[in-house]
């Protein structure tokens, strides 16, 4: 959370990469650090920022449902989870809490400026009893911008459906998959089991987009947690510096 | 939900139970039917009764981490739900974006009539790898009363501490727990392994009372669905009807 | 079980695929029947033809178990199973005791005659919290032939990892994973997650080749009963029987 | 297994324990050694005492499904059981290859030596996706003793049924359960999570004696790994110690 150090989920601000030619090593050597989001924040993100891009966003409140393989290996003793539920996941609400504010922050392309968002989150972590694969059940208070399409649950789920990063060229990086969304129209899909290797672990996953009786939307969201979530994220930053020739060349 | 059955959770609104004197059979023969509510309703009214007792209660949203039993025997296919959550029960998030109302009326005692509350509540309900006890994620937006106490998480934790069933009588029926409702302190439950035998099934468990970034509080609930959230409720429900006089004796 | 049809596992026994040219209908239609084993008898005969091409078997004790996937679905109910083994399958072990009889019969390629071997089959079946693949401890009696190698675990081990069907065009069946038999030598494989993608599910994979107490050699044993134990068999069946030259050309 | 240590299960070899009598310790301070047994020995030789005592045993081969919490805390991890099986456990088969000897030893009352019995035992082990109690699948291979009865299932059964300690003390220790064996005639029993806290965890349920195609009588048998497996053989232990006169009084 430094504030030089960028926090990128690729398809979502793959621009703060830019942010690392500020860090004083940049210069020197060439190196920069760059993190990947909490593997909750991750999917949390990837859901919000075509509803960010298309209505204003009043508050979000997700509940998650996490994979074992989050707290890696070997992580949550078996006696713990077997029949069970763990509702806690130390450290891991206050990341969903606070990491969506830096990564969904727009950036003022001149000056390198953070302007975070208005809204806020609240989070609820569970640890749940799946190998891998996040499940997240967001809420989303919505309203229409100035002129802008009313937030209808039709209309967010179009939102969703037709979303591109705003830079194509995150799209065509080696590892992006097919779609980075994916909208399923059954009433019961996102599942773990079912959808967790969509686009090889890189595609989000969506569906159960519905009218909420207290915000305006909600839906249910999958996030592979070790691939999008984890590795995938890192792989997929080092790909778009490549491509944003942030990478210095051996010998230069 | 005809207007003139009583839906109820005895130690949340066990004076409906009188609704039943204006059901035509109660007058002709003594019969007179009670329902008791959905499984996941159960729980969570039983977790706002106390909130809505010592607070103004503005909105709830809920997310179920339901058992498989909730669903009966054979019920879930194990392959449907093993490394998996189902994001899905089929009108179970109708029900519980409804019956809390009637179960959370006021009852005028004179004319019979309910008043329902007027918060709303959104439900998103999953099915999850644990047999028996169903955890809810639970947000409350409150407000303090005229002249009452703010709804700092610590009053809402008091209140639950604090709160007993209006009507002594229930809380002295033979199947009623030693607490209707347990606090724990530590971070992580309550869990449906280790907290779903309390007080036999009767007693329902709260943990993790803290502030919430969007709504005021928010909270982890677990309740026993096969007894507190069905059978159980059903004989409290009869021994509470035996105490109010509502029980034709055999031969009368 | 019908003395005209064989029971094929492909790698084992496709030579008696040949039987069905004696089936009525072979002659009148090119129609004919056959059918593939138990998964758990295929996992099972696979593990044997290498010892018994080696060695005399006097006896096999076999110990499942078995992943869900095995009943089918809805299948095994959640409640059943969940926390659980269940020490039956109906039917399984009377399947396991005779079809490997036939299965392992020597085919008099004049007559075709089938000769069982000598040697019975003791099996005790249990259903475990696995979706697919099935584990089996198999315990062999084994003499040398008369000439022969003295049965001992590395021979027996070494007699697994040599092994190939004598018809070598079953190896080049489209189907045909890179090995029929796969040795594991860490002390704790074969294991279902882990094992059961090997060769597409078409390879068995085997461990824990080691001296028996009672009988001469143990051995843990996994098949993929949905893939190599089910249609995978079938569709080596039909890619087998074509090139045997079995199957009638449309219009001929 | 040191010699003059006693590797007792109470019910079957409780006599063993006056062995102690013969540590140097014993007439020094009155202090004494006593162990139990590995857990899946002690539902092993539980259920051989009364076959031992009704017939020759000339083989016993038993494939155990092992609960998680045999393992201790934290022990298995959940990635390594969750969907899976583990077809070892370290030192486990050497263990039950081992104790039986000892524990089901003739001990000569005058001199106090041990006739270990002839046979041998074959052991696989199992870790399964359970929280507590032991699956074995057991098969024995037994004979009639001279003028003894024949050993079929039914005699078999009928000698397990009518099984009690010789030394009636040990049936009524505080901690004594109802019945030691517990034969049940479903099919489809004993089963961990149905059958572990028969008896409070300390009868050992027996079910499926049936005959064997290899050996003579198979059987399913169910033990709960931490309680009679664990902590409630020494207790127990501790109980028939003070019964036998072992335990010095404070102050003595």
């Amino acid at each position: 959370m430094a504030p030089d150090v960028p926090l990128v989920v690729p398809q979502v601000n793959g621009d703060h990469l830019a942010m690392v030619r500020a860090q004083p090593s940049f210069a020197a050597t060439g190196g920069f650090i760059v993190t990947n989001a909490n593997c909750s924040t991750t999917g949390l993100v990837i859901a919000l920022r075509p509803l960010l891009d298309a209505f204003t966003v009043d508050a979000v409140a997700v509940t998650t449902l996490q994979a074992i393989s989050g707290a890696g290996y070997p992580g949550v003793a078996s006696l713990d989870i077997l029949d069970n539920v763990i509702p806690f996941i130390s450290g891991e609400e206050e990341k969903m809490e606070t990491e969506y504010a830096k990564i969904l922050a727009a950036r003022d392309a001149r000056s390198g400026a953070l302007a975070p968002p208005a809204f806020r989150v609240s989070a609820a972590c569970h640890r749940v009893h799946v190998r891998d694969g996040h499940t997240l059940a967001v809420t989303v208070a919505l309203r229409a911008r100035p002129g802008g399409a009313e937030p209808t649950p039709a209309a967010a789920a179009a939102a969703l459906a037709a979303w591109a990063p705003a830079d194509a060229r995150v799209s065509r990086l080696p590892s992006a998959p097919a779609a980075w969304l994916e909208l399923r129209a059954e009433p019961n899909r996102p599942q773990p089991r079912l959808d967790r290797d969509a686009g090889g672990g890189y595609t989000t996953v969506i569906g159960r987009v519905r009218a909420d009786a207290v915000h305006t939307v909600k839906m249910a969201v999958h996030s592979h947690n070790t691939i999008m979530g984890a590795a995938g994220s890192s792989v997929l930053n080092a790909e778009l510096a490549a491509v944003m020739g942030l990478l210095k060349q051996r010998g230069e």
